[in-house]
């Protein structure tokens, strides 16, 4: 059975350069030789609110809001995830790392990779999230894609315009195939 | 001229902790005798959604929402900041985050000090905020106040039961004061 992989978009501002990102990931993974199923969620689609369950996620999945159980059956039909992040001053945005504490048991265990875009390919952020990661049981893949001056690595069309960039992202599609 | 202090409070849970030590916090500096004045936020009271100005404010402060310039001008009228934080996944608060991502030139080089509570007094969540501020340029502090165990170290009064704590707080208040 083809391993079900979640890509998700960590910006939601108005003139995000994270949506070309996005897409194109979104294009290259369908050219993909391999037994991965790909869905793209965007985070400004999902609307969550700053977390506002009564009880930590790691002391309780017994979740009073509608929206926090659907996210959570959403992760749990999930068996891997890439996340498309930004970097905010050196670190994560708010926006993922939000989506990421409302759950806590349902990433547990699950590959993960990264592509960061913008500055030196969002290292800082990405640095950080491997700590979060590393802490709730998510798999990081050792392989990271970075993308840093984004209109140079991305044409009109979404393309991207360096192989080395498609490369890193083949690499890390198959590190999370066989994770 | 006394430098006038915000301490801010990095949670907005409907059942969260951070809000008696904010409350201790508070009854603390009010004994503090030293050339400092200290108005306390809450990150719940200024509802700021997630980040969504057009431009980066690295880029420019022509903000165009009045959310964003209210909270801008209530920075630009803070000499120094204490954030009171939890630890989430062994790094920030996304609306703490948030709410620091919102602006930039209004931060620089001013002090800032710490207050962590829960887990280890929330050490991993202030490491990962020490870098952002670094980037940001708030000059923080090198004391940095940790209360581990909330429920322990604070009394139903919300008196906090331990000397040390208390001890720490005032040689955070003095750097402030001295930066």
């Amino acid at each position: 059975m083809n391993k079900r992989v979640k890509v998700i978009l960590g910006s939601v501002r108005s003139e995000r350069a994270g949506i070309n990102i996005a897409e194109w990931v979104m294009k290259e993974v369908k050219e993909y030789q391999g037994h991965l199923d790909f869905e793209f969620i965007d985070l400004k689609d999902l609307g969550l609110p700053f977390m506002d369950e009564p009880m930590s996620p790691m002391a309780s999945d017994k979740y009073v809001h509608s929206h926090t159980k659907k996210w959570s059956q959403t992760i749990k039909d999930s068996d891997a995830f890439i996340f498309i992040t930004p970097e905010y001053n050196h670190g994560y945005s708010p926006v993922l790392k939000n989506a990421i504490d409302f759950l806590f048991k349902e990433w547990k265990d699950k590959p993960a990779g990264f592509v960061g875009y913008g500055g030196s390919g969002a290292r800082g952020s990405i640095r950080q999230l491997r700590e979060v990661f590393n802490f709730i049981g998510l798999k990081v893949m050792e392989e990271q894609v970075g993308i840093g001056k984004i209109w140079e690595a991305v044409d009109e069309k979404g393309d991207v315009k360096k192989e080395n960039i498609r490369g890193s992202l083949l690499t890390l599609l198959s590190q999370i195939e066989e994770n």
